[in-house]
């Protein structure tokens, strides 16, 4: 399946249940911080090579559904915007590629916490 | 194009600056909400009908950025986590179908605040 | 009691169970993130209007607890970190107060996005 | 300071501004996700070996910013909803401690994860 498909999905859970007044921008970009902070909770206590592993433990159903909720919410807080996500991130990584040159960047701690985040 | 692709053109990016050291899921999901946390800060002060037409405002462009980061983030962590994005969110989905019948949630915001989230 | 005395009895919590090598910052800033969401999850689908009057309602009790989580995180972060969560939160203060002067963001929707955000 | 007098100042400094339609607890639940984002922003490439020395380091005074962000909100919030910190929070230790006793409790990081999230 592709993204297109899944936010037609998406968009049609809502309205089977008559959700659409509740999906307002403002608190699906709530209902989507949220979920990433059911994904935080998974992980908040694993040391970085455990969180590597995650997948192969019983954790690794739970944060695959988190990455499931996550997707699902992002997916329709883009549609209710108007926004196409791949395009979106597409657009966003071809802007990180100008401002990032790769000679530049190669393996620097220093340029990567600023990667898609506000100018360094 | 579609999201396997652009989870193809993220893991090059990160490849080509070297900075795969840096990318555990557990640093990955702090990037994301950290991105997501962006994306809140667009909105907050908004009223919910403001949020509606925050795309035909000054805001709209920042908003769609912000989306393209959550979405780099999201897909480059669903990456090395071996998940499929698209794939996560439609079996979540078929999940919630079964746990919220359409014809017992119908317009009940009772039920909505708990769509993907803990059980009420 | 007093800020300090807090931070005294959530020293003394995390120490007689032995977990202060999960208490690292990176660690405690991604469970005050996984509070904070839970936080959102209360509030995620009222209007302002209803979110204004929560505490009258039957998730009253569990927005308390969710703050109560928030503020022990919170608590614990700045312990480790040496930082007095009181003092750096009045330093923070007196410098919104010299960028947003009172008489020219006087009701400015404009400025309140910013006050306490990145610069505008 | 104490907390009290924190919170009758934040509450001055929005009242000069006439910003209190803007401080709904929906709102100020998303400027503080917006904030922990900022300080989550601060630490997410760190390891926890770096993040325990992070304010013996250019990012010291950025982190210490953030946290005072992260409280001057949170502080806002409680005093909208009229909630105490303190005694929220102590409410809540008391709470963690009944669940999780010292003597079961000690050195299990299966036990740590859920200290004060979701039931396990």
């Amino acid at each position: 399946m592709d993204h297109q498909t899944l936010t037609a999905r998406v968009r049609a859970f809502a309205e089977e249940r008559d959700w659409q007044p509740f999906h307002t921008p403002k608190n699906l970009a709530m209902a989507l911080a949220g979920e990433v902070g059911e994904l935080l909770a998974e992980l908040q206590w694993l040391t970085p090579e455990e969180s590597v592993a995650v997948m192969d433990t019983d954790a690794g159903a739970r944060v695959r559904a988190e990455i499931g909720d996550v997707m699902i919410y992002l997916t329709r807080l883009a549609d209710v915007l108007g926004i196409d996500l791949v395009a979106a991130a597409t657009e966003k990584l071809a802007d990180s590629a100008r401002r990032y040159p790769a000679d530049l960047a190669r393996g620097s701690g220093a340029r990567a916490p600023r990667l898609h985040g506000r100018p360094g």
